[in-house]
This record gives C-alpha cells, structure tokens and sequence, in this order.
C-alpha cells in the first residue's frame, strides 16, 4: 500500500507539494484551515498579486503547467521609475525577452487545487491545525464538525508563516528560531481600470516610486487594475503613525505619489479600511524532525521585496522532487538531506530580500546606482558567461541563492572600486570591462 | 489608593521585583505555577546553585538584604583548573579581596519568599499563567481550584524563559523574538562531602577541567558537596550521543577527569538517570506593552558561562526601582525608558556569556592565553583607573554591560597586537605598559 502523507496547508506551496508527491504514488491529503477559495470570495488581507518568475515556473513545469500558467501571466520587463514630478524611466530587469510576471495569488492556488485533485490528492478545506505530535506523526485539526487526529507517514508543513507544525516543533527541545519584523509596514491600495475599460499605466512593467525610507509600487491584474501597495515606516516624520487623517494622507500622497494620486479615486478611503500590515522574516531550524518537515514560508518567511517569497517555496517542492527522483522513495535521507540543501539558501534569500527593500525605495532613484546597472548589463552582455547580474541570478537563472548572494558580494567589492573613478559617467563606455571580469 | 501590580513567577527575579515595588508602596501580587518550595523538596530539574557577584549583591543591598545573603554565600576568588593528569592551577578572577559567590538558588529563593511576604507582598503558589491580554492588562491562571483571571494596573513577567507573557507578546504583531540552542547541552552530577565531613576539594574556586569543546566544572555548597556540570555536545565524537553505555561514560570521565572520578562514586549512575538539558540564548523586543512588561529570563536568557543570568535580571529590579526613584511613580515612561535602558546591555550579557563558553572550556587551559591574563592583571595594577579586565568589569563593577563590551573589544584588539610579539613568555615583565593603556 502506498505511504500517507499529510500536508498541511493547500495554499500555493501545499498544493504544489501535494502534487509533486500524489504524481509519485503517494497517498497524499492536504488540510487546509479556510474554506475552499474557489467557492468563496474571501482573501483574508493576503496580497492580490504576486512576481513569478524563472524558479517558480521551472517548479510548475515539472507538474505540466507551464501552458495553463502562462495564460495567467503579465510580463513585467523591468521596473518603471516614477519620480515626484511624474517623469517615467524604465529600468529593464534583464535582457530583452527576460521578464518576471504579475499573478494572481488565487488564481494560481484555483489552478493548483484542481490540479491536485486531478492528480489524486484528497483535499480537506475548514480543517484547521492546532498541533502535530512528531513522534507518532499525529495531526490534530479542528473542524466545523469537531476535532480529528490524523497519522501518516510523513507530515509536511506547508502552513505558511504562522505554521502550526513549527508552533509544535517550537514546544521540542533545540529548535533554533527567529522572527524579526522591519520598521515598515504596508497597505494594499487600487488603480482601477479606467472608464475605456483599459490598463492606467503601462502594465508591462513593475511601476515604483522610490521615496528614500518609502515607497509605493503597482502591479497589473488581468482585469486591467493595479493592485498598489504602500511601504512606510510604522513610526517617525513620514509614517503610518504620522497619516492619522485623511487630509494628512491627501496631502502626503500628492506631495509625494502626484501621478498616482488621479488614478486612485478611492484611495483616502482605502488607506482607512485597509489594514496596515507588519513584514516578517522568520529563519528556524531544523526544518525536519522524525517523519516531519516544514516547507515554504512556514520554514523560511520572508520580506517580500526580491518577489521569491512564492519562487522560494515552489524550489522547495521541486528541489525534494529531484531528491525524490534520486534517492527512490521518501525516507529520513531524503528529508535530511533537503533540510541541509535547501536551509543556506533560505538564508540567503531572506538576506538578499532584506537588502532590496534599500534598493527598491532608495537606490533604483539614485543615478550612481543607476549608472552602476547600466555597467554591469554591459559587463553581461560582453562575457555573457562570467558576469551575471546578482537580480538576473536570483530571478533568471537556476544557481543557488547561497551561490548568487556569494558570487553577488564579490561583484559589488569590484563595482564599489570601479564606481570611484571621476567623472564615471561621461567615460564608462571606455572602461577596460575584460579586466573588471577577470578580477571576479 | 495603592496600584496593584501582579508579578508572574515567585523565582528569584519575581520575588525581587516584588520587594522593590512593595516597598514602594505598590499592592503586588505574586503568582508561581510551582508549589512553595520552602514546603516541598521538588528542585525542577533546575541547576542547584549559581554565582552571585556584584550586580546581584548591589540589588540585595538595595532591599536590605546584604547581610542574611553573605552568610549563604561560599567565596571563590577563582578558576581552578584541572589538567588531565590532575595538576591544579588557580587563576584569581580579580584583585585581592575580589571574588564571586557560589550560592543556593533554593536557598536564596527561599529567603526572598520570606523577605517579600515580610514586605507585604501577596504570595499565590500554583497559579500557573497560561496568558496575559496586554490591552486589558488581565492574567489567566490554571490553579488547583480551577481557572481564575486577575486584574491590575501593571503585569511584570518575571516568569523565566518559557514566559506566559512573552508568550502572550509572541501572539501580538511586531514582537520580535529569537531562540538559539547552542550545540552543546549539560547534566548535573555531584561531589559529596568526604566520609570525614570535609570538602572534597578546595571550597574556595570554581573548579574547571577545559578540555576544548567540552568542560567538566564544579561549585561548592553549604553543606560541603560540589554541585558539578558536565557541558558537552550533543553529537560528535566526545558527545552525550556517543555515550550511550556505563562502559563507555567510565572511560570517557577516567580518560578526560581522573582526578574527578574518586570524588564521585555515584557519577555513573547519576549520568544515566539525570536530564540531559539544552542551552539556549533567548532575545526579543519589545520587553513592554502598554502596562505590561517583561524582566529577567523572561526578557534575555542567557546562556550560563558567564554566571551574570541571576546578577541581570536582579540588575533589571535595580535599574527598575532607580527610575522609579527617579521618575516617583510606575507610569508609561518608567516602563520605556526601563526597556531602553536594559536592552543593549541584555544584549551585551548574551553576547558575552555565549562568548565566555569558550573561554571556559578551551581558552584558560592555553599558556597564551594564560599570560596575556596576566599582562591585563599587571596593567590593571598600574593602571587601576584606565585598564580593568573584562572580566572585571562584567563581574565586579557597575560599569553597564554594553559599554564592558565596548572596551573590552577594544582592549582585545590591542592585546591582540601585543601578543604577537615573539618570546613574550620571557620579557613580558619589561613591556612598555604605559604606550598600551594610552592606546585605549
């Protein structure tokens, strides 16, 4: 017969598990606390959109749904710069024809639901976890219908960032843990489409107004709107704390976010309605004790400024996949040896998307920084082999992230010496590139 | 009329606490989950006695305690240490006349529960909190009688490492929080008084074997045993895995502490049947909210390499109590500048007592390390004013922790420099001791 696995959690990262394993001939039963989305409407605050791109797809092609994905997709090619007057540049992320993509969270997770069902994976919805006992592999689950245990084989923890199998591996001896939240916080706000029934701005981009300590940013939807979220400090001159009126939030949005500001007819109401949320990164380890593992978020949460969070999880799913692949059959090697695979490279990722909230709101509007990207696309395009772009390795390519923070910190020791020179912006065509690249 | 204040844990911390605002004038309730320990003999499991140095002296002297504390003390003016053939070598922790204390958590404890009921305070045994609601400032408890739920002005949580209230803070947003087990763990054993009624040792030292990644150490009590604690790592070749039978704990205690093994004929036993506990450095932010505050372990346990957990946390009363003085009444304010104040130096303290681990286990057993100490001691003798040991500074001083850190990094960065001068074994007496201290 074959072994049971529960999964806890059927949001993005618990359905594409389960997928992964049923596709394998495992038993699999995913439980999931909310009612089943694709019979409601309810989003519970999370956010409407998210970037997909090159680690998250690889991960959705291995199941075969590559074809129903794209269908969903809006390519984003780069980054729209909007400054205080309303002037547009636009950075692109890549090379022409690399892009990442504005997706709808729920119509992924509908995609990924029906998938697991057509892949044989027995879906529980309104089932909530309140604790798993690790050493029988017993789950317990509060239900509209009354409490349940479960035991299987293998219990995953695809329950998210506040994941109640970590909460149990929390109360066991030695679990290292950490939860750090930043100074800012975010709200979700909405450009609608416009009268005509079209895009407000171009959708083809992830539009920023980079502000220093703030920022705000928009990402298309397929219904042709925006969905906008605004990144501020909780406390301090310009804060959350600081906007307690609505002509406070007026005045601050049109000294600040003018070109927005027409486009938003409902946004002062908006900014009151909607809840102000709190970024958290959250590392622990191990990842697995006995026959139990936590995936996704609720291993590794992070701030959501690389657009990995979702990417990070789907390499969790595909890298187990490839053990599974190798190794035969699940067991304690392959959970051993997912854990020590994959726990540098949530690190690093958590480290790197720490660090590009300061690049989104800061320095993608200083042109030194600027400037420094342009020399490195050229440096790419000269030794395409050797000089990668640390954005173009964590979002385009397969390296490791441990593997690309590392290689990325070499590069910035050698652009902060090559951006000294004087006069750096009439004369960067005529640097000596070959010599940049061999000093990596 | 008076503000009730309820403090959650009757151990050492809460009861301190409780002294300081009773006789204030504050209605302080105390709630311990444990029974009364002055009417049972139930130890916990907790470690039997601990190294009370200057910090905690001057907050016991503060509630008048200083007399009835020294007559439970047993002076250890320093580190012996056990080299494996048995050769003894004492290093003073100070000056002449310097030294910390070996005492009984069960007998302090027991003193500040008499102590705190003399001083009015309202003692509840076996009232175990299970959560606090900070906005309501209420407290739940789980007692013999059934459930009850406590209001007051002000909760303190001075209910150890596992706080109900730090618990409670877990759940709210924004609560910063981090556990880290360090890889090594320890267990209790126990020298007893000689047939004849002596100490089997010399009662006046903190006795170590360093043996590199694992130490043996012993502290004297009252009643003429040794308290002593094998910290070892839990996996790896000389590890609490690797012993697994009586075979193999003999071999291990007679290879690594022969001189030990006479002086305690029930180890093998006491190895088998005692826990095997970890070490764990907790730290969070906020230690407030609203009027509800936490203190002691409860705020930053720490681990114990440094013997300053119990000197801190009765510091954090002490610190509390001198703004109380300071500012007259328990309000908002109090409770922030408490929490700013004591955070760097909480941190400062975990830092330093993770870092001492080393210093215990490996580095006094080094004859480099051995004579830069005695360098320090030299330049403390001429220098009183300008150059204090570390060591001293932390233990024997008022100095805040964070600014001891400070100074002793810069202090290691110059003895680094000194160090390396060749053959210092020999002319180290004829440095030029004045250039050093002036580099500070």
């Amino acid at each position: 017969m074959s072994k049971k696995v529960t999964v806890l959690g059927a949001g993005l990262v618990g359905t594409l598990l389960s997928i992964f394993l049923a596709k394998r001939g495992y038993n699999v039963h995913a439980y999931e606390g909310r009612p089943d989305l694709r019979k409601s409407q309810l989003e519970g605050g999370r956010s409407i959109n998210l970037a997909l791109s090159h680690r998250g797809l690889k991960a959705l092609k291995a199941v075969g749904l590559e074809d129903e994905i794209k269908a969903r997709c809006i390519p984003m090619p780069g980054r729209m710069i909007h400054d205080t007057a309303g002037n547009l540049d636009f950075h692109p992320y890549g090379k022409e024809g690399q892009f990442i993509n504005s997706v709808s969270r729920s119509g992924l997770n509908e995609l990924l639901l029906n998938e697991a069902e057509k892949a044989g994976v027995y879906l529980h919805f309104e089932h909530r976890c309140t604790r798993v006992d690790h050493q029988t592999t017993t789950a317990y689950f509060t239900t509209p219908q009354g409490s349940i245990e479960v035991n299987s084989d293998f219990v995953f923890g695809a329950d998210g960032a506040f994941s109640a199998l970590r909460n149990s591996f929390m109360r066991t001896d030695r679990f290292n843990y950490e939860q750090h939240y930043i100074t800012a916080g975010y709200k979700e706000l909405h450009i609608p489409a416009t009268t005509k029934g079209e895009f407000a701005m171009d959708p083809h981009a992830l539009h920023i107004w980079p502000r220093g300590k703030f920022m705000l940013i928009a990402l298309p939807n397929l219904d042709k709107s925006f969905t906008v979220t605004l990144f501020l400090p909780f406390e301090g001159e310009n804060s959350f704390a600081s906007l307690q009126s609505p002509d406070q939030v007026l005045t601050f949005f049109n000294r600040e976010f003018a070109d927005a500001v027409p486009l938003m007819p409902d946004f002062v109401e908006d900014f009151f309605s909607n809840p102000t949320s709190g970024l958290v990164t959250m590392r622990c380890y191990p990842w697995v004790k006995q026959n139990c593992a936590l995936i996704g978020d609720a291993a590794h949460a992070i701030v959501p400024f690389y657009g990995q969070g979702m990417n990070a999880g789907f390499e969790d799913c595909h890298v187990l996949n490839q053990l599974l692949e190798e190794l035969g059959t699940l067991n304690a090697e392959v959970l051993s040896r997912y854990q020590e695979m994959r726990k540098p490279d949530a690190e690093a990722i958590a480290d790197l998307a720490l660090y590009n909230f300061i690049e989104m709101r800061d320095k993608v509007a200083d042109p030194k920084f600027v400037l420094q990207k342009k020399i490195e696309k050229r440096l790419n395009e000269l030794y395409p082999n050797q000089w990668l772009p640390l954005y173009s390795m964590v979002t385009f390519s397969d390296l490791r992230y441990s593997e690309a923070l590392e290689i990325g910190r070499k590069q910035q020791k050698i652009m902060d010496k090559v951006m000294e020179q004087e006069s750096l912006e009439e004369h960067w065509q005529s640097l000596d590139f070959e010599s940049i690249v061999r000093q990596l």
